[in-house]
């Protein structure tokens, strides 16, 4: 029963007892856990500027123009659209995108780009702080339509349908997701069969299950799409494959074979029009395949330059991976902006008397710490390794280093970045919501909506749950390829020496690391957790003791039948995917701590190490029970990792303002009620009243 | 770049090696960890009415009858409203709930009432099912509203307002916080100030952060406005009290001296009119004091039949405790409504061929069982526990066991619930909404609109963090009670051996308690687990040990200054916060223990007793690093605490169905088209295409 805000039944006799516990009158035996306090960086000395030159990397200049472009309120989402009206204002916003030029650096200099691939991802995930439903049309139309059209086609296909796709005359669809399918492309049951009688291919939905779902653009606005289908030539068949399909008339109705229906309202990004397709025996000539890796010849002899037809499909998905980055890049962008907007107001906003009598600033409760700050390093890790993995994207797709090993290293590092980052910042999301109580509710603070629109992510361009699998999986093939040619004892003796963690790096690291095990003092372990050597020796271990351990239980597997094999992944899923995680989270603190090595000496440089041991103690606590059971961290020094964290916290409390100022977004960026300083001005307001009466 | 649903580049190749792992040649030595399996109940054997009547507890027939009013569309939410639309749908709504006679039942019999609290109170969260717009409309305008006429006020007050409250004839506001005080309501600033000239209170807004804020019906709908300001008379302050203020007049407009805005479109309960209310030296009358707790005679005189100022404000905002409770209810039953349609979907979908060349039921899984089954066992371990509060709840309002020690208990209750469960069972949507993938993002299916509905339910009401607060206070102020008047050496002993552990139940519980701890084999590790009094004692000690642990190291703040202390307390607030969050799953547990302990044995008590471990399991999981950091589960032992949990879930996964089915709910409670069987049928289609090509 209710209204909104919150309301309380603690009376200021409760107040009273809150600060005066009721406690017995014996001390118990338990020790308290202390910790040594970290030192306390001084607040004046960073400077939000540099912090977020850092976080912007290597193309920071190509990033902050696309932000700046954001700041036209033409391109920011409306309250209170009804589905209709948002997707025509996106649609419009849409071509007033076209119209700064950007949605073209990413082609081929003929089509006025200009191959700066790593940059352009970075700049394109700037979108999202003025709409997602902008930044997920302009992803449809460019970067999986039109890019299709570029990277699965050939040279006759950009001649016929880039220019038109570009330049938004076509708008498009990505019709590859079937309601039947979705994580598992290759069951995809749309067929595209040849027919040499007439030099087409005839694209048909076989069964309800095989309608295109969940298709941007295809509700309203698509007038052709990719649609990938089994091939089929001279009876046989060969796999998916994208064709080019026009799919509506000049006056937009279907054309003849083609049927579909909208999606209807979504939980968020009702700016995209979702819709579903399908297609009755609908002819396309034959040069519509987009023949890059699989063509077939007029009298239906199929070709490809890929020999292996599992190699083919990998390869012709590959290009899948843009989105992922940028899906990643976008939910970090609307991670920090709600932190930009929550972490102010924790600092401004006061809420029951202190000690002094005076109200106390939310921030300052260790709890509204817990609840905040990890954020903030998460999301700081996040962009260090986002730059990274930017820069890997770059090589690749530039071809400055484009080989099979790379590519697979950068799927696996997208998949664990998208899966770990697009998790985050939701839960991110929807703890500063909470945090900032019945403000944090309003449409005008901006939290339901980012949520919302943002929630999508953790789902689509690859199912977060599946991804993850995939990263441990890698994990488990690099793993079980280091053994390759090694006799059965040496590899015994190894992977026992690792699992029993005796597999050290540097002498001082084991001798550190032991301190956290099972010796010393609480302070001494504190001190050892805040040292990065045995930060990433934890982390790493989390990961490869793991994987070990995994790999050995799953060795019967080879041996075992289908279903023996089946039943003995399945029991062992859940700690695959766990330590997917935590890679990913150790990519993240590597990427860190190398941003943080590569600091001067100074304030920034302390604050950033301070920030760096959060995501790190953070992460150790969230898998206690992972070092306990393994030793690796003992019981007694246990109690270190929370209380190490808390100091952490308290120390760079102080700085957690300016820390989220370095994420660099302006008020037309965060466009909230309670990110412009109106509490701490009611605030003034009502202290003043209060002297005076 | 994208569009909604999953797409990926899992190859088959990829999906070849996914079952059939590159692993090391030798084998590691970590021994896997052996669990027996858990009995597989029998998946025909169970009942869903049968669970449905035992969920449904004594006020069943109430309950169903509510449910049952719920199936007419016109109570049910539309997707793609505008604000005003659904505002305005939902004050007519409002209307033909009032025809119903339902809202009128938890009032005195001469307004139509029955009096039964505890099944009115039930009945009313089974309007979450149709529309939380609607729940939360009704329940700001009867129970706060005419809530607060009936439980602040006195006869004169009933005679004057009650029926034109309760008939809608005027709609009302329940005006209580702030905007700059919202949990702290003894803060508040709005002044309420006595003229013996006039025998008037002069309503006034001081400042700003004085504005009445998130006030539902105060944008659009209410006349008047039950208004909580700071009391003054004859030059004294007296604390908060409730005034019944008219607000508007025939035509809607403010009347002279009141104002404020509305508080726009929201995240999420769009349907109500949330706004902000300000008054400029606004007179009523001295009987508009709803004056049960305290009034002011003619010549400005304050009296209270509650001496204490802190006890007053404690009575007077005891009534929300209903709030509490409803929104505890109401949680549950969205999260229930998600399981029932995430749940029969993830046991018909399939993806990705599994051993037999078959597609793999989703549920099959084990992964997806760790997703979703837990919380069909955290459901049923709520739905217990609020019968139980319901009832101690009915107790206190009806008088029939009204002391004050009732009224507490009941009110650390209501908060350790209230804060549970609106948390487990936002999380819990959200898990449903992205184990449905694509399908689970559409409005069709639901999740993404109760998400944003029922999200606010964390911070309103009571933000969770300051309730929890309240329940660990609680905790610590009963701990410490138990050793009034104690010799120091034998608190000293009883904590000491508490701390350690040595404090046991019956010897038998000690003996199994030890083989988790660190004794015995694997499987007998897990069938303690499985033990009933095994798990209380563990779940038990997580709360008693840690709280003692508290109590010893927050001594000290009863002779330190009050900053000293205000900074103990603070370095302990996140222990307290998670011990009160275990003190919540606790009393779960016990509820749901005892409704299994009074089952017949048969099928319904076999499964019931497995879904209770999983809970229990869950549980222990979850805080696996304290049990282990404590000497409760030894490092061996630990792992035998997820494994348990797997086999559980496998065991109890033929069941899961039917155990959702349990919940009761019917297709118009559903509304998903993913809970319609759609999907089996598509497969089946497809299926039967498959084999006849």
């Amino acid at each position: 029963m209710a209204k909104q805000g919150t309301t309380t039944v603690e009376t200021r006799e409760q107040r009273i007892e809150r600060d005066t516990i009721t406690t017995p009158p014996a001390a118990a035996p338990a020790a308290p856990v202390r910790v040594p306090a970290a030192p306390v960086t001084a607040a004046p000395a960073l400077d939000p500027g540099a912090l977020r030159d850092l976080l912007l990397g290597e193309w920071r200049d190509v990033r902050l123009a696309a932000r700046s472009r954001m700041l036209d309120p033409v391109f920011h989402l409306q309250d209170d659209e009804r589905v209709a009206d948002q997707r025509a204002r996106v649609t419009r916003t849409l071509h007033a995108l076209l119209e700064t030029g950007a949605p073209r650096l990413p082609f081929p200099p003929e089509f006025g780009g200009t191959g700066d691939a790593g940059g352009n991802l970075a700049a394109f995930s700037e979108i999202v702080t003025a709409d997602p439903s902008l930044q997920i049309k302009a992803g449809v139309q460019w970067g999986l339509f039109t890019a299709a059209i570029l990277h699965l086609g050939t040279h006759p296909h950009h001649e016929r349908f880039l220019d038109d796709a570009i330049e938004l005359r076509v708008l498009g669809g990505f019709a590859m997701t079937e309601t039947g399918h979705g994580s598992d492309v290759a069951s995809i049951a749309t067929s595209a069969t040849y027919d040499p009688a007439t030099e087409e291919f005839v694209i048909h939905t076989p069964f309800r299950a095989a309608w295109k779902d969940y298709i941007g653009n295809a509700a309203v606005d698509a007038h052709a799409a990719v649609v990938f289908a089994q091939l089929e030539t001279l009876g046989e068949r060969h796999g998916v494959h994208a064709f080019y399909v026009p799919i509506r008339d000049e006056a937009g109705e279907f054309l003849p074979g083609v049927g579909g229906e909208d999606d209807g309202p979504k939980g968020g990004l009702n700016g995209v029009d979702n819709g579903r397709l399908h297609f009755t025996e609908v002819r396309i000539p034959r040069t519509n395949l987009l023949n890059r890796y699989g063509d077939v010849a007029p009298d239906g002899t199929y070709s490809s330059p890929i020999a292996s037809p599992g190699r083919r499909f990998f390869t012709m998905l590959g290009t899948l991976v843009q989105g992922r980055v940028s899906l990643a890049l976008a939910t970090n962008t609307g991670a920090q902006v709600a932190l930009q907007i929550a972490v102010p107001y924790a600092d401004q906003r006061r809420q029951f008397p202190g000690a002094s009598q005076e109200e106390t600033v939310l921030l300052d409760y260790p709890e509204h710490q817990r609840r905040l700050m990890p954020g903030i390093a998460h999301s700081y890790a996040a962009s260090f390794a986002l730059n990274e993995l930017l820069h890997d994207f770059h090589r690749v797709f530039t071809g400055e280093h484009d080989t099979d090993a790379a590519r697979q290293d950068l799927e696996t590092f997208a998949a664990a970045m998208k899966a770990d980052v697009t998790r985050f910042g939701l839960d991110l999301i929807q703890e500063c919501r909470e945090a900032t109580g019945g403000a944090g509710f309003l449409a005008e603070n901006r939290f339901g909506r980012l949520h919302s629109d943002l929630d999508v992510y953790t789902t689509f361009e690859g199912d977060n749950t599946v991804l993850l699998q995939l990263v441990g999986k890698r994990l488990l093939t690099d793993y079980g390829r280091q053994f390759k040619g090694a006799p059965p004892a040496a590899v015994a003796s190894i992977v026992g020496k690792q699992i029993a963690g005796k597999v050290a790096g540097a002498a001082g690291v084991t001798a550190l690391a032991q301190r956290v095990a099972d010796s010393g003092s609480s302070a001494k372990a504190s001190r050892a957790l805040r040292d990065r050597a045995v930060q990433e020796q934890l982390l790493t271990d989390r990961v490869d003791v793991t994987v070990a351990e995994l790999a050995a239980r799953l060795r019967p597997a080879g041996k075992a039948t289908p279903e023996a094999a089946a039943d003995l992944l399945g029991r062992n899923q859940h700690e695959l995917i766990e330590t997917a995680r935590a890679y990913a989270r150790l990519r993240q603190w590597q990427a860190f701590d190398r941003a943080v090595e590569g600091l001067p000496a100074g304030a920034m440089r302390r604050a950033l190490t301070q920030l760096r041991d959060v995501f790190a103690l953070d992460a150790i606590e969230q898998d206690l029970d992972w070092f306990l059971v393994r030793g690796r961290i003992g019981r007694q020094r246990a109690r270190a990792v929370p209380a190490t964290l808390d100091a952490l916290l308290a120390a760079l409390r102080p700085q957690a303002v300016a820390l989220v100022a370095g994420f660099g977004y302006e008020q037309g960026h965060l466009r909230a009620a309670i990110a412009t300083g109106a509490e701490q001005q009611r605030q003034d307001e009502a202290r003043a009243a209060t002297r005076t009466a």
